[in-house]
């Protein structure tokens, strides 16, 4: 450690109503701390953006507590242990965790979700699709989508980190997969990259007849990371039995108080269907069990993923606001230098 | 078969938006006709009303095809094989199915769901507790619902067929259990003929805070009758991994176009909660297995049940808008002379 180390930290500074933006959160420096028995010193080197940070700076309806107001904002990290008070840890391992947007982490070894291991492979894919992303795919879709050869799968936000590799695990599955995104670039890209069967706009003012006309057999899995009337529309089309995998909401800005729509009790009852909340911190016991699929499908090939990655801790403060304008294209990250 | 054996059925003869009213349906009579090879002919003695009858007859919106204009009613029923040219029903044998409104029907079996052998019970159970509804009841809670000893199980329309049953399955499971239904009477009932722990009455101006106080640790199972502004308050209380049958939708008139409503994507997800449609049909595989199950259980006096018996197929026609209107107590049928 240098003199010069000093710990920049993105505080959440104000309380978001909807979607965070850069002036609700300051950077500020702080003084790294003398470890104490049992900690270690993480040099962050990236920090990861997800949708799910806009509930967890929310005051209400979320599944977890919200960050408070001066708190370093609640993040995924990856980085390098570079002082260690811990027996389990040692300088040189590379771990990640709930390490915040900062660029230095103390931590009793709490924070961490896992070492790294994947020594071939880059430290970002931790974070991504060998990551929170990633995992959140795997269990999201086999446990309560539970895919079979046939079934037709239709995956919101398909362009995006957990929803390619929703649809390429399925595609694996033997089903076929149907992409929803916004945009000519990215209906290109699930076609191109992530090999969806098809993909449909939906800022499309013919999203309802593309969508059908994608889905001439029915829906059987819907991957759902956006709510609201893409779902509605999704909804139209399940088959008897479908399973409805609740993952993220991206599209409602507020849910303070409980956004209105259609009412699905019915159709639910018609169609025999499942419509279920997936919430990965509940397979953190299985987590090492996905990755390791995971990075086996990275490295033969069959599980492409795609990075955006911007440079400086200055660019965190307004990146989730940018996931929201849809602007980015796969996993964003930050890199520390 | 005498001269004076006409048939006498209840023929939808328009079509209701909404609940059905006795002016949808006309009395007919029809000649009995000759059976052919295969055919057995069953006098009828009892005729089902159930509250999904509405849904049959509506044009749009539900799970199997309308019964058409002219078409003698859908309807569960229960009686006697008096003629039979089919070697697997003797004359004499108890037989219950799709029967129809009508006091006599003939068939090759197909309508038939399966011959009554509880010959030491009455043969009216065999379209209630020991019917669609019984057998409604076991399936929906335990494939759906999988109650654990210590769950709170909150099911509404607690006191008609379906809901006490479920509310006495639930119990002998070891689970607490919470009624809602209209009225003081029904609140009554649920408590002292069919235990539950705790009844609510949705009328009440209190209804919201009744219904908090009486799951104070939450709901981890809510069997779903209703739909609708019930189902909104019973959400609100959902404990972590909740599970929501939908077994019916009787507050909401009609799903033409869908009505809405809070929007449940983002709770679900908050909760990892689980909302899952119910049709009994899908079980039907299993019916004997229930049947036995739910017998033994009426014999040893563990599983109560509630009927209202009405005399003579004239009271067809406005038997679903009576059950509609909440006026009866426990499953409805018409026994025939």
């Amino acid at each position: 450690m240098t003199a010069s180390a000093v710990n920049h930290q993105v505080l959440l500074t104000s309380r978001p109503h909807g979607i965070p933006q850069a002036e609700h959160f300051t950077i500020a420096s702080a003084p790294i701390p003398d470890l104490a028995a049992g900690e270690i010193l993480v040099r962050n080197q990236y920090l990861s953006v997800e949708p799910a940070m806009r509930g967890w700076v929310n005051a209400v309806g979320n599944y977890s507590d919200a960050v408070q107001i001066r708190e370093v904002m609640r993040a995924f990290a990856a980085g390098e242990v570079i002082a260690s008070r811990n027996p389990n840890y040692a300088v040189g391992d590379k771990v990640m965790g709930m390490l915040g947007w900062q660029t230095f982490s103390v931590t009793n070894g709490e924070a961490l979700r896992r070492k790294v291991r994947e020594d071939d492979l880059p430290l970002s894919l931790s974070l991504g699709v060998l990551g929170i992303n990633g995992v959140t795919a795997y269990f999201a879709l086999n446990e309560i989508g539970q895919p079979r050869p046939g079934d037709t799968v239709v995956v919101s936000t398909a362009a995006g980190a957990v929803g390619s590799a929703v649809g390429q695990l399925a595609k694996m599955a033997g089903c076929r997969t149907v992409g929803i995104a916004g945009g000519a670039v990215k209906v290109q890209t699930c076609l191109t990259e992530f090999g969806f069967d098809a993909a449909v706009d939906y800022k499309s003012p013919d999203f309802e007849r593309e969508l059908a006309a994608a889905c001439p057999g029915g829906v059987d899995i819907y991957h759902d990371n956006t709510g609201g009337p893409i779902t509605d529309a999704v909804l139209r089309h399940i088959n008897k039995n479908a399973r409805i995998i609740i993952c993220g909401t991206a599209s409602v800005a507020s849910w303070d108080p409980w956004p209105i729509g259609p009412r699905v009790e019915r159709h639910l009852l018609n169609k025999a269907a499942r419509m279920q909340g997936f919430l990965v911190w509940d397979y953190e016991h299985r987590y090492e069990e996905a990755v390791a699929r995971l990075a086996a499908w990275v490295r033969n090939g069959s599980l492409r993923y795609c990075e955006e990655i911007v440079e400086g801790i200055e660019q965190a403060p307004g990146a989730i606001a940018d996931l929201y304008r849809g602007e980015n294209n796969g996993k964003r990250l930050i890199r520390l230098s």
